[in-house]
């Protein structure tokens, strides 16, 4: 409660980045620390938005409603960024929303509550295909990446295309997968209970209604893709004057920030011992991301932007989706978790933050270049 | 019924090809078509001559009968295209039949009996110990692989013997296979009543005597060899007409004719809700293509055709196999099925098809010099 | 029993090896073979005095005795070459002794143990989270690799701070792992009895007191110092004579030797039918070298022998101990095992021992280097 307390006096940061937007342009740190800030309590509302929302349209619907605008932050961000031709930043965003949320959310989820509880339990058949939908999100990622690495010059201008249909089948997965959890399947995901977790915060905001809903979903968006345009502007300064690469600030530091909502979320409802919840909001999130997002997005650059935007996504975002999908699949599938497996998938985490942090600075496309350079050059 | 009933008259098609041979043996296109069409009635034939002998044999060695036979078609073109030094066609036949039975059959079967019944079972020791030896397939490709990626070109020279050895260790683990599946652990396999499924033939073909069953199997070999023949030699020409990658044919479109009988029967088995005969024809097919079918080519074309071949499959048909290896694992590694499980199969299936689609036309060993030009090349 | 009685007559080889590197220093052959033997009694001695201790200390910190004890050669060995600066010799010794206990000793005893019983049961739940233990240790192999693959010129010098940085992660997984076997969930590893195994071998050495377990122990391990510094100096010319490469004789010959005690121990337990105990000592022993022995290592580098030790091992040790963690994890996880499984883990420690003898000998460093002109030179 403190927390949210907290956060919402955050909101004083709106008026003073866009102050500061004007009035210092070129001081980017401080843009973007105060842009990071302002999205933490407006991510907040926009979640507590979604839930009151759910509770008049039920858990089926809700959870629909629930994934789709806690990911809202991310697309507007991503549509931002693609329309300054910022691919790599966008990449960068969606590989890091993916890792930190089976990573850092369902990592710091299952340490904490296995930390309160011994053993934390959950319905194993719906974990499993969730995590058998995030391997076929590593493969739609691997793939792409593979083809690039093979194909050679001359299969750089069939990549446009192969990512164009490939997105296409991962929305049909994606549409398949809504039907799966919100019709022919829904009683294995009753494990997810979005009413109830809404009636624990009805202490805080008892009784909103349907118009109160939407009318803040609405604002709360707009406030957030107001500011991630900013923030995504002030991104590569900030991250040179820090001596970051946008590698790292992308996968990592954008990731934590606009994954507030989730985060805090699912610790909350591991700490109640709900964890179909809690997996369920990180897991799912990753998911739609890379099943919605991710495709969504390939799909709008054709029209918007400088390029289009295809699935080739660097060789070390590529392998730190697939290790954090095979490590978290090993968790997930037999339905119990402990404070051990979420440390370990937090020492995952970890051990990728920091070798996005060493990276040194390059495109994706750059990157097999790279490697065949470091071959070339001992 | 209708669809065997309609695959029976395409016997027109044996002779219209072997006419087209002689008369026209310019026109690749036709001659292709008509080959492709006179194997489907063949293949179905091949099958259910099968399924006779095997309701006279028993279970046990039914299974190894109908698993040895229904990859005759594949045995024999094969051994005529290594005659003819046509390697690279064999290995993509062989990654084709190995995927197209896990992604395609399997995905197909699950897909369709998920659609009639919501939760399908079968024995989940016997799927688990199948999608191991489906594992020790993959790695048996991404050894040789990664052996000619490292060793350079001193170890080009040790790529046969290494092929060699490794065909040795495969087939004594099929054997191990057969003895577990046969004699040691037979009860754990009784899910695939061989039998039974005879038995629901019985209504179009009853009481085939095994003279009858010998000869027809006999027949129908003769003639899959002859037309098979006729099929490879006209491949590369046919590809090159409707602008497919050799690749793509031998991996995808021939794949999918050599396996017609598989597929009928998987998907027919499936919609009777018995999956552990489903799913073993689909995986049991793979398993057999893989530690059987390839190591015996390996062996054979030791003493016949131009040149020994190796298992040195090119990056992407290993990457293919091992991505299907690993999805088919995470969804028979719990003894249930779903429509949603068939639809991401096929989904991989359809990713991995369009991706060799746009594949440039490369050998297996070209495939890593491309890959090292596409990083110089930048 | 009368293996072991056999192996202590071994220790004869003690006095021959030392005179032979006096008296005859050039002789490599034969002081290698003569080291190998005398290791064979100590390490035996060794296995036997920390059971004898865990006796008096209780399972918890039996178990945590005998692992590190049981590792204590490995560390000792790996020590005396990183002070002559023998990295590539230290990183085969690891990788072998890391697929050699997950494929070959849990291979040996679930294949010997699978053909007394039909199927032998074991903890599921320990089993799987050794198992994401052991995948935990594969990431973090595969990362430092990527990273140098990846990183090029830029990168090499932030390899050392990543490869300290990932050591001390993977410590602080190691003791989180001490605390969950030994404290919060020691109960899950009650099928690790290591008071009656101590007490089937009472039989041959009864009542050893702490006074005399700790004495030898302390004897044991001096004596394979001596030997393990003798024989790590010989297994360079060793293995140029017998025409092998120093990988070869690292990944599989010096790891066949230097885990003899985990090997007899380990089958002799699945002859028993305690399968919890047998693969705890195969795995155990694996998870221990991954996550404590190479990190000690790494920082003990840093101020021990010419230069720091990194994590980046060669692409083949890496994929090595991918495969090796990818098919014990799937036999694993389930809790049962029976011969064929045991057959598939032998199958695939034949095939990477086929492939590392036949690799060409090329450094960790160079391997990428050479994978670059095995592209190149074709």
């Amino acid at each position: 409660m403190k927390i949210r307390f907290s956060l919402d006096w955050f909101l004083v940061f709106v008026p003073v980045t866009v102050a500061l937007e004007y009035l210092r342009p070129t001081d980017h740190v401080t843009i973007f620390v105060c842009a990071c800030l302002a999205i933490l309590p407006l991510a907040g509302w926009l979640g507590h938005a979604t839930e009151h929302l759910a509770a008049h349209t039920g858990e089926g619907v809700g959870g629909l409603l629930n994934a789709t605008f806690g990911n809202a932050a991310e697309l507007i961000i991503a549509l931002a960024a693609l329309q300054k031709g910022l691919h790599d930043v966008v990449k960068a965003s969606l590989t890091g929303s993916i890792i930190g949320n089976i990573l850092l959310v369902a990592g710091a989820s299952t340490f904490a509550g296995g930390l309160k509880y011994r053993v934390q339990r959950f319905q194993a058949t719906a974990a499993r295909t969730q995590s058998t939908l995030l391997t076929l999100a590593g493969i739609s990622l691997v793939v792409p990446a593979m083809f690039h690495h093979l194909a050679g010059a001359k299969g750089i201008a069939k990549e446009g295309g192969l990512s164009v249909e490939i997105s296409v089948v991962l929305l049909l997965i994606y549409t398949g997968h809504l039907i799966f959890s919100l019709v022919t399947h829904k009683q294995l995901f009753k494990g997810l209970p979005t009413s109830e977790e809404t009636e624990s915060r009805h202490d805080h905001h008892p009784g909103w209604s349907v118009t109160k809903s939407v009318t803040v979903l609405a604002v709360a968006t707009a406030f957030i893709a107001w500011m991630s345009e900013i923030l995504v502007g002030s991104v590569e300064q900030a991250a040179h004057t820090f001596g970051m690469t946008s590698v790292f600030v992308g996968v990592i530091v954008v990731a934590i920030i606009g994954n507030a909502a989730e985060h805090s979320t699912a610790i909350l409802m591991a700490l109640k011992n709900r964890m179909d919840l809690s997996l369920s909001i990180a897991i799912g999130s990753s998911i739609q991301v890379a099943l919605f997002v991710a495709p969504i997005l390939v799909l709008a650059s054709q029209f918007i932007g400088p390029r289009p935007m295809d699935l080739v996504f660097s060789p070390a975002e590529v392998l730190a989706v697939v290790l954090s999908v095979v490590i978290v699949g090993e968790i997930a599938s037999d339905g119990e978790s402990n404070w051990l497996e979420g440390a370990m998938l937090l020492a995952v985490y970890i051990i990728l933050g920091i070798s996005f942090y060493f990276l040194p600075e390059m495109g994706s496309h750059e990157a097999v270049t790279g490697a065949a350079q470091a071959g070339a050059s001992h």
